[in-house]
């Protein structure tokens, strides 16, 4: 995680290496002595004063003075289909926050720099009390950012610059954050599909390198693998996320030597080109009651989905938000530990797209 | 419009009608009084002594202290197909806010009263200088009660006590609204069926009283009376809104001794519903290439719209939100003239479900 620091300045980071205690320690001394034990706060105050450390004022004033107020990024409307996950998880965020006394402000930024540009425009105003970070990625500045200035802050996304340790020690400093486990929704798909009947199942999914879509592809792989299901490699399908990638993937599947006889998707925008071209290929009503003989796997259950009586793994977005919501109530209780990382279990949500297809 | 304060207690309203001058020259008199005649701010000023009107402290301080913050009520996730409508609105009023360097705080609340709580709670920690309203109705009290506190504000949705008059004189105090004029959107589905050769065109919407409903519904009744079109009684179906009810209505429709050929929608959700019926007559992929004989439009042109190939009547929602931000904008500028209230025009989007249809 890079901490976006020159070199030789002082950090929440390098005071806390240098008095060999957490980032949270460090805070803690500065900003609620009363919970440090006297020994570590003697060795934490000299660290700050042999390193020259200022806490920024704007971390001082939001401990001071409490806004009740949470800000998040909102980009604009952009994907039709998938935004909508976003859209659910706002909604769930404003409702729990407002429960807990808190309001959400939002704001738009072109990119993370100017994600960061905001975060100091409100930490100086003094008007938030802390942080909801979406869209996490790889090389991700933000949650480094923010624990350098010891700004309470929870990610609705891992640190994806390590996804081999999906949950690290939140002493490291890596921010508090909640995740779905993707890989468990492709997982439940393939099992659903398996009690079906069905052997041949392959994957439309995205390009190799985005996380999320990644841990999709992998869940599909390894429940196919388990159970010794034959995998040809024209059955991992990478492409482009959208209706129409959707349809040219089912198009050349269900023409191959050894078409599937179901369809995992790493989204909903690919599984409803899939079903359309399923539901085409048997002449039967994609809308209708008349089920397609191709089953389809869509992910993020969007209203789309239901509407089409597309099966499809839904995430628990409201419980992602409230497991955001305490982590940061968390970080705002001076006194509280620190939180643990999340990874939720998505669900399969089984509509008329899989039910009843005969492989 | 309910001003919601006791009788006697003089107001914003009480005191421009006493000094026979607007609201907003009231509003102006207190606040930025070199903008106002003298002849205007000394009659003024005697009927505030006279009245005895006391500007709240809230309003105020609205005016000393720009937090450069719009708030505005966010309801929790209910409506899977039509809930977007409103997001998408949110999203394109965070962007442009941003734009103008302001940001958009959300919060919840049960109903109008907690609206209002809610507001007051908001005024009083002086952290927002407007507030954006939706989902207006009848007997909707926020307006009256933002306006009566000189509190700046505009609303997605016109007032709906006086739906004879959708576009009444800014003076009178109805705050600044943008509505978009769904009549013209259900015209303009007529028209395009029409030019495509049906002549029996039936309309599923919601039960009478909403506001938005009923005008979709007489713009399709209308442009079918003045082309001369047959209007037989089933033709004209009322029913909650879902896709369930969509399915039953088209059932009922198109086993009827006349069936019309063609159906518009007063939501994307009834038209999926008729929509995946109107497949199964044909017994042709509601989500394939193959068009339904029965024509259908749907209205909001929603992602599940887009996915299925649905033509549906689109609002121009970026554009709403840029008017409730310049009606906003021009409030806060104490010079300003008052903003007139605007209707935008829909549009429609030709998808699959009308293209191709042979009456």
């Amino acid at each position: 995680m890079s901490q976006g620091t020159a070199p030789g300045r002082a950090t929440l980071q390098s005071v806390a290496r240098a008095a060999r205690v957490s980032r949270q320690t460090v805070s803690n001394a500065l900003n609620a002595p009363h919970v440090v034990s006297p020994e570590t706060l003697q060795r934490v105050l000299a660290a700050v004063d042999e390193l020259g450390y200022r806490p920024s004022r704007a971390a001082r004033q939001l401990r001071t003075r409490r806004s009740h107020t949470l800000a998040m990024r909102l980009d604009p409307f952009r994907d039709g289909v998938n935004g909508s996950v976003l859209d659910r998880f706002l909604h769930a965020l404003v409702e729990g926050a407002q429960g807990a006394g808190y309001r959400v402000l939002l704001f738009t930024a072109e990119d993370d720099a100017g994600e960061l540009e905001r975060y100091a425009e409100l930490l100086e105003a003094s008007d938030v009390d802390g942080f909801v970070l979406t869209g996490t990625h790889a090389g991700d500045p933000r949650s480094g950012w923010l624990a350098e200035r010891g700004v309470p802050h929870s990610a609705f996304g891992r640190p994806w610059d390590d996804p081999a340790a999906p949950l690290p020690d939140a002493e490291r400093g890596a921010g508090c954050w909640v995740d779905v486990d993707g890989a468990v929704g492709t997982r439940a798909a393939v099992g659903h599909l398996v009690a079906s009947g069905h052997r041949r199942i392959a994957f439309v999914g995205w390009p190799a390198g985005s996380g999320s879509g990644d841990l999709r592809r992998s869940g599909w792989r390894e429940a196919c693998a388990e159970r010794g299901l034959e995998l040809p490699d024209h059955y991992d399908v990478a492409v482009p996320d959208g209706v129409d990638a959707g349809r040219a993937s089912a198009s050349a599947l269900l023409t191959s030597a050894l078409p599937p006889t179901a369809i995992v998707c790493a989204s909903d925008s690919l599984a409803l080109g899939v079903l359309a071209v399923a539901a085409e290929a048997e002449g039967a009503g994609g809308l209708g009651e008349g089920t397609p003989a191709t089953a389809v796997v869509g992910f993020d259950d969007t209203p789309a989905a239901a509407a089409v009586g597309l099966t499809s793994v839904a995430q628990p977005l409201a419980e992602a938000a409230r497991t955001c919501l305490d982590q940061l109530l968390a970080q705002l209780d001076e006194g509280a530990s620190p939180c643990p990382p999340r990874l939720l279990p998505p669900e399969l949500v089984v509509r008329r797209s899989t039910r009843g297809a005969r492989p």
